[in-house]
């Protein structure tokens, strides 16, 4: 078998070719879970949205349904935010192995449950404090179970040189510290909960916004711009 | 920091490989959206369509659902619209940065939204003035929401100088003016909902006609044809 | 706005990398599209499936749903034997144009509402003879619909020389000859109806089969392994 | 016709790019169907889930409904191992033919059911021993069929010379046997069910665990490490 298995790491790595094809594949089948959450929320409107909602004017019912909308545009951020994490990491990584691709799933498993910890958390928005914490809490282990097998995913792809071979080590590790601090801010926020749970869901949204704006091992204009001009 | 990012930028830029790649997985996850939206009108169909109701007989409640196949057919005939200006417009894209990600979500966040205000508004053709004269309000708000940050991709895929890089400025130019026309032309298709909604709907289905046809920035085949020849 | 258009083309169609993109864009949206309608019945099945009947034993409840399974089965034939026709003809393609995607949306509108008229026709095997034969008819008017837009394609993209250059005539006419075939034998399949239904579908299910196999234009194994020998 | 032919081979199999496209698409539309089957229970979690049941408080109402969350996570870890296994097996697939899509196909055709089955299974956990033999036949039917299947992807694309043409066979036959031994160990694991059918679904999850560690045709970071420096 060892013959065998030695052959078979020729055939994988020896080409160009394929190794661009095993990471994009990975790429394709999480946006396609991607695309599917980023879509679920705007169905559910439509399928048990305001139009159903009978007795009442319609300018009431759709009135009525915010937090159907809120529980859209939070989902469609925080899935929005980590698809852009996921773009930025899987860019870098040349190769992939058996345990990368079941961190991978991982992460899909946590992501794909985003709409329902959402929904729950905006129906509950008006009721109780037990409530509100509950599906908050649900909410954040969800964010929390994601952003830790990112985490994992950077770790393993660095520690089995899966990444590009002639990336920067810096780089390496400033993308893995930014990535690190996620899960710890998301604790932070969620630990406001037990103050306000609307702070706290501020809170979230403000950490998405600030991820969104960029940091090290973001796609940025300007380098892009530099590069641009000694190329033209 | 600043080392690492002088070095980062040479790792993402210098290989022609990986811009493609960039600029296609933004693609493809924009697919899987379109492919959702696409399908869920007629999957609404299948799920609270005229099959489902009881008491009538099948004739009759096919028939009668013909708001449903109005919604299906103009969600269809939007979606696919903006899915070719989207193509069109991302064939230029040589390069992908932070902001034009999360310009492209926005986009994204205003399509996914079409099924639904497509639903609202067929099943209120029937209805009262005000509940007209409100989805109509509401689905205008949705493909406009949509064409301002399309607009807003192309002006800063430009700006930026994410564009091809030997892409003709006046080209660039035509297809910023086009891509502007559209949101005055459904302003103007908007204003007439206070004169008739069933005309204001007709206005909108000629003008994402108006868009099937072709104009400055649009796939032609005339061009190609010569290209053809010359080629051959 | 000449001089613009020149250069247009000139951008377009003066790379290799560049057309390739733009059919492969094509392919993943339409797949896109595929993949939501071969799954959607299977979705289907789990949300008003047979485990949610009540007052029933679940031995007969799941014996019960056999038009169900029917319609998943029917379904899943058909989408799969049109996204392999689609594959078929779409690995010629080389260049896209507007009117090519246009065509290509239409294909897409009429596949997307297989799941629902499937669904419509297996609900109505026991129904009486006006259920049977309008459900046929819409059923085959959505089979019709997408094999009269397969075969526009395949006319455009031959007449507009977007086909890969050095395709040989004859194999297009080849490929048109079959895609032309097929919606006169669904209409033969359809006369059917008048005679027996049950009849009917097992015509269509017996033409999916005959498309199956393969002809002009489909994969073959026997060519590849000839060519296969003499590269290697 | 024979002409036709010959020279079709010639234009499909003369090309590196259209081979590597073709079986690409198959991979972009199988990723379509995994990532569908893969989100397709966290929104049923959303739609019928915990949340819509009244006149319970929501803890209460969120802790009854665990037999869901373990339907979405065994179909998430059986679906995301099929996809694993397609994504392996695929790597060495160099071309496609009109038998190895209807092959694949298939394969689909029984992994769009493992929600449906998925779903039956948990609900009927706590039932009598009638409904859990049932639904454990039902889900054992459908995960064989899946894997009956794959094996015959792999054995036909061995036997059609479809694989890269200089893949070890020893890899080829290594990977057949591991390919073999999974609807033998599914079959004992059903056998299981006339014991106990907890144990039975234990025993599955142990042998989806048991694929994900890896084995020859997977993907394995230490060869790859080993090529990786002799690279560098």
């Amino acid at each position: 078998m060892a013959g065998a298995d030695a052959r078979e790491s020729e055939y994988r790595y020896g080409r160009g070719r394929e190794k661009a094809r095993d990471a994009a594949r990975v790429e394709t089948f999480s946006d396609g879970v991607f695309g599917v959450v980023l879509t679920v929320m705007a169905v559910e409107l439509l399928q048990s949205g305001p139009a159903r909602e009978s007795g009442r004017e319609l300018p009431n019912a759709l009135a009525h349904a915010w937090p159907s909308y809120l529980a859209y545009v939070i989902t469609f951020a925080i899935a929005g935010q980590v698809w852009l994490t996921h773009h930025n990491l899987w860019r870098y990584v040349a190769r992939v192995d058996q345990m990368l691709l079941v961190l991978n799933l991982f992460v899909l498993l946590f992501i794909a449950t985003i709409p329902f910890t959402a929904d729950l958390l905006s129906d509950n928005l008006r009721g109780g404090v037990t409530e509100q914490r509950l599906t908050a809490a649900l909410y954040v282990g969800t964010v929390l179970g994601e952003s830790v097998f990112v985490n994992l995913t950077w770790w393993w792809a660095d520690r089995r040189r899966l990444l590009h071979p002639d990336l920067d080590p810096r780089l390496v590790r400033a993308i893995a510290r930014r990535a690190l601090l996620k899960p710890l801010l998301y604790l932070v926020a969620f630990a406001v909960v037990f103050i306000d749970p609307i702070l706290s869901l501020c809170a979230y949204l403000l950490l998405v916004g600030f991820y969104l704006i960029g940091g090290p091992g973001d796609l940025r204009p300007s380098a892009g711009r530099t590069e641009d001009r000694s190329a033209a």
